[in-house]
């Protein structure tokens, strides 16, 4: 099955037959990876595989406020992206029919709380169309809202990259903010603890704060162990937690040293090198993902923009195991 | 009278006396202009003539983050304020006594609402005190909270500095944001319209958005105006309309063109030069300002670092302007 | 007559009507302005008024390559324009059926006369139409391709702001480069130098380089000359020049001084300010103008961005300019 | 027992207890990772355990000059620090009286040989006082006059991280500068050179230069060795190396690899990874440490602010050695 | 008489004859506007007429550091340049005999006092060989020792554009510093204070600190009396001031408005615009000019880059002053 | 034999002896490591061993432009350089006579074809003389042509390093381009496909694009493959390819991971770390080097300057082992 020819469009004006995912990289309107935009295309919603969807939110930090230009930083830096994973050899555009479905629309941008509502509203929608979201943050507490709308059924696993756990409770008087999204999905029964696995946990504490994470049975791989361990064990540490479950993936670009991603809003220095992740991403291959995102990309602290390169990076390698496993289900 | 003397202290180490106002600008803590920390002296906040307070808070934009981190920004760029107007000669730190109070604390930085009721409790301590404030921003809609505190008694007048009016109604849902303060303070009878000005007014606007400034009174200086009337005309204007009431100066650094202060949210080409700026602010001694505020900086979208000292150049300038009248009124 | 409502469009997932032209400016994908893709709403090219098009060429500098990233550098930062202007009070996307139509297709970046070649057939195509283009380079040397098509019939009047008068002949052995655009069109015809007028030229020369802009009769106000004016001869001397004929309009940033435009290719300290620049602009209304473009936007050297916002801040000057002609042209 | 509740203060107008340590980290005034100022606090020298110190002294640098603003950039950056280290579980203001000092003060900060007394005096005040000195610089010449205070009594060992053995006789004309420190405190007898252990040494050299560091006895792990070795050996030879002997560590960011200190005055590419350096650090508790420094981070060439982070992280790890050897001493 | 050709070299492979002067700006060596290097060309000293010279010394700052790497980004920004003002006509390498020196060598850079006799005798080798100087800084302490070898003789007038007077005393314990130069200068006869006027003097002050350039009778523009002047009337009082006298031209960036230099040490709002300076420099045509400098660009606070080019573009303005100066003096 | 007192020069006014390469490195004219211009010097091109030479050339670029900058940005950041190998003891001044040879003139950089033409030519003069070629790019089409002249007669074996074949046939309707160089050294039998290497190979990619280098007979080592291996396999390997065969060396620093080089024009994340490339480069020693190139260095896009600082450090690398083969080759 391939679906990577309905990509070329037309030149509206000379009429020329083009593919913008390969046309010179400086030019064109910046979508995702130059996907269709399914505004574009008046495709149904239900007719697609994959939607990827950038999630313009940042009222949820702790600190340095900027992941809401994350969408556009990373919509132009995946004009860097290509159409097939060189060393993996998946084509995504090909295996599933896959489109930028723009960003998520905000009732009401300063209250928290009624964004929440508005993100779980989005995925549901999604999640009834059969379409598998790969988001792009905005900060980590979007991650809540999307498991709420497509893990409602049922747990699901979770395997999971940051520099801190976010799976604190209530901050500064608010129930959800940045550090608190699996606390919430955990507690609400969306994603199972014994089957989600956090890779690259570190940076400074408070005496007293408790480590939800572990309390509540996850696997969590701090950066020292995760150095000792080298990568092949921790492939095999997360294909083992989450087995054969549907799967949620999650990267916090904080989970990288910051190296690799300067433009974020709580940086801990000594994280995850990026072609370690690259190597544990591909190692997940055959995972029954369900979804992903990209999280906490905030450009505005990153005048050389690797950050963005680096997020676009990562959303690619997660586009190639999402669209691996939504073939597998949608197409066989 | 002369508080100046009362900046020296005693490096804790060696004894020695010195002035942090005077020692190289290269080093020691930063706080607002070198001035002594409240919190350091152990003053009671009634013996305070100004109090120069931070209020890191960005929660209510409409389009950039980052003005919460503001107040450290100026608080840097600073450094670079020595302690006597060369123009005015003016002595802000002899004429009163002046502390940096620190910056205002949040119960929850995610709730917009609250946050308001915090900074009305903070400024209504500091106004019951007898200390005139000078707020640091943080975005435009901390000055609402600040009026609410220090005119509850009565309404004043204000000057304002700003690209856009900020009179506007409930926007994406919320009544509080950066584009409303002066509604509500106007509505609730803590600005008086007829005795407020607006100054550097511009930008493109949509069809249909009524003009609150106009339609409650207020006198509109927009760019074009202001271009044509010249800088004297401007000041003799806005002596005119604010008369000898007590009066309110709001500075956003947006009203200045870009070229001052790329590092703000929501930039407008073609506005204030700084020298005209300048100008203006010297042209108003002698009104009976009881606080001021500067607000908008967002330094992250900065890093030739101008827009922090163009921010600490006009707190300069309002501090000089506050200190005249505050010293007429504590200390004749 | 009113165009502006066909922005609306629908949110593909959830099926909410939004204007993306009124949406926050952090969120969704960046076209000209926030204004309709054609490729997206698949209307006749020959329905639309006009077209603005990028044109990631910079094929034909002199010394700093980088201006093939102005139109994308551009679609971002006109996110801060809004639909109406706040001076005149023309709303462009009222007026005229306006369209982004995405970027000029280039069969061989590689080589200048080939890549001018594609510019006359592409714009050639849009005149055919009826469209008037309203161009983002790019570098100055699009300017020729584009008066190629569109004033193949008769000469056509322009008003031309730079520092450089981009009338030299061949340079380092090539006919086409961005300091000859205009050579070319005066000696074929396309413009009529009598009928030119260029504002703001400076810099240091080379002795025995001819002014052909002189040579050849157009009207040249050197910056000392503008600075001696004042805008409203400016205008009145551009108006006079112009006449009533149909007229091109065309903004290199770098006409402006570098304050504004640090991101360009070859900046000339001391130009024109932007109050100017934009006092001057309005100051053309009335006049037949059929087409225009702002080039040499080259991001790469500016990390604060302001010259992006020049950039779209002129390029929604123009927009209102030329829709007022389009509008009383197309549509009385 | 516990200290850290000492960090506990009333705003000093609401009279709300915070602690600002735990506070958002985007407010309040910068002191180093938060902790209360001495002058602030008024308490006795004598009665703190560890004084972290500013030294804004640059004159004695070879290339690139700026670290003297150093320290403000790191009282900045150390708020990203938290109270805890997550993998030692060391809680440094909980185990001593931490303080921040402020910033050493110049009498003439023109004249290196001045600088250096001024240093020495102010040193030698912290060490009758009975406090272990945590330094920020500035540049490495800062760390002879520390040493001459501080081991005037009896040679101490050494960790030095490093591109550069700084044990250079005089250069272009002058004993002191930052090639040096090390020369001279090996010389007077401060630092017992076949204690001393240099790591991470690497970048190109002159031919004739000698290695003094070699030729003193000092133990030199350049960084082709330190690859080889691998980080567990490196512990292992630094713990032989000082054995149980009273010890300073010196951290100069240009050790590490430049990507994550770019700031700094003179780079040397393929250095020590901020994983590798955290690691080794980790793996020198028990040391008997009587103080350190974290030196050359010129944040005037790291928009990023990558370095400050750096920077403040190293010194976080150094505080944790310290605190934990000088509570063994102080507190038993 | 014409020297401009001598800029001419053939290319030491293909033996092609270029003029590096008129080559693609973005090749080629970095020199001053791209002018023969002496040592290259091995001429004698004595044949020049004016020779460009960087002084890579930033000793006498204050506050930030960093304008000892001014000579090699104004190397580097005056490829912008060429060789003929476009106003003026002026060509300055066809007048004189005008060669790029190279950098005054230090035996001591960490001892100011040193540095100075360094300076002193360097510009005395200048001078009795006949060679007019214009030199690139550097901080503002380079001008006395340039006046002290080339006004030995008799005192010159000054032409002195910056923000601050430089005239005063001993600072932080040090006769040298960059506040200082015109201090010494006048005090030791080099400079006649009564033919010297300072430009754009403005920024806040500490009481009791006398301004000397008033007490030693020097004439004195604060940027508020310049606004009021307008710029004609600022050249005439400068023309009036130095009269026929031989004078000495010195430019330091911070007298302009930091939106063109904000890459210098100590930056004060509200300055001298571009245009005016460069209006003002070329108002000063037949002044018996036998030296100048551009002091005070230290790029590490600029990543625009403007500061550099503005220096540049100053420089080059100066080069054609003293140009005619000297030709006239020279060859008549 | 040692050449490298020739560096020593007088100061052109004091006369005073100095060697540039070893002053302070902030001063002087930059130079490739400050090495003796030979326009400069005027020696015979004959008698020297290597050319360093600049080509200042992007015109083969598929996305960012920029690398014509390069050869300037790495003469400025080349000043980190000394003059031996501090771990392989090298000195290549003293070796070889190596000089600065400037840049290539290029007589139409708007002609791609014309600029390989020119390259040719000038190469081929550099090939008779007898001059080994260190060249800095300017992007990597700059390959084709250099290897065309001094592989001519026979052809030779390549080492490489990228994260791209560089492969590839016509692209956008261009034979040549930054991404074919090696395609036609091969087909034109400049380069043997069976004695090259490839190493650091990576990124994305396009269905239906065939690897030539490895259709053709090269080695490829993908990133993937690299770290499986490690160092001492890849240097084996390196080795085993070339064989004692002449040996062009050839770096694209988008080999590197990005953030030892963001300034570049297709980074890919992901790559080669910078100790990974010296020690691989330090493993080459012996092999029969006949020239090597640096590449793809854009500044634009770096305020760090971390790329021109890899930049320098690789070609002071390959300088060391062109020196040590040519030193054999000439000088025995």
């Amino acid at each position: 099955m391939s679906f990577g020819d309905e990509s070329i469009r037309n030149n509206p004006v000379t009429g020329e037959e083009y593919n913008p995912q390969k046309s010179p990289r400086y030019s064109g309107v910046s979508t995702f990876m130059r996907a269709p935009l399914l505004e574009m295309t008046g495709e149904e919603l239900s007719s697609l595989d994959i939607g990827m969807v950038g999630v313009p939110f940042d009222g949820g930090v702790t600190f340095r406020p900027g992941a809401r230009l994350g969408p556009k930083a990373i919509r132009e830096a995946s004009r860097l992206m290509r159409t097939l994973h060189h060393a993996t050899q998946v084509a995504p555009f090909d295996l599933c029919r896959v489109r930028d479905l723009g960003d998520v629309n905000f009732q009401n941008h300063y209250d928290i709380n009624n964004c929440v509502e508005d993100m779980i509203a989005y995925y549901s929608k999604l999640h009834q169309a059969g379409v598998a979201p790969l988001s792009v943050g905005g900060d980590h507490s979007i991650s809540y809202p999307i498991l709420k709308a497509i893990a409602s059924d049922q747990p699901v696993a979770m395997i999971h990259f940051d520099a801190h756990t976010d799976t604190m409770g209530p901050l500064f008087g608010s129930k959800f903010h940045h550090g608190a999204p699996f606390y919430h999905a955990a507690k609400e029964g969306l994603i199972d603890p014994k089957h989600c696995i956090q890779i690259g946990i570190r940076g400074s504490e408070h005496h007293g704060t408790p480590n939800n994470s572990l309390e509540m049975g996850m696997r969590v791989i701090f950066i020292e162990e995760f150095v000792t361990m080298g990568v092949e064990a921790v492939i095999a540490e997360a294909r083992k937690i989450v087995g054969d479950m549907p799967t949620y993936i999650t990267f916090d670009v904080d989970g990288l040293d910051p190296i690799y991603a300067p433009g974020t809003g709580t940086p801990e220095s000594g994280g995850i090198h990026m072609r370690e992740a690259q190597q544990i991403l591909r190692g997940l291959r055959g995972i029954n993902f369900i979804g992903g995102d990209v999280v906490e990309v905030a450009p505005c602290y990153d005048p050389t923009e690797i950050t963005a390169q680096t997020g676009a990076t990562l959303m690619f390698e997660i586009l190639c195991l999402l669209s691996e496993a939504t073939a597998k289900r949608n197409h066989g």
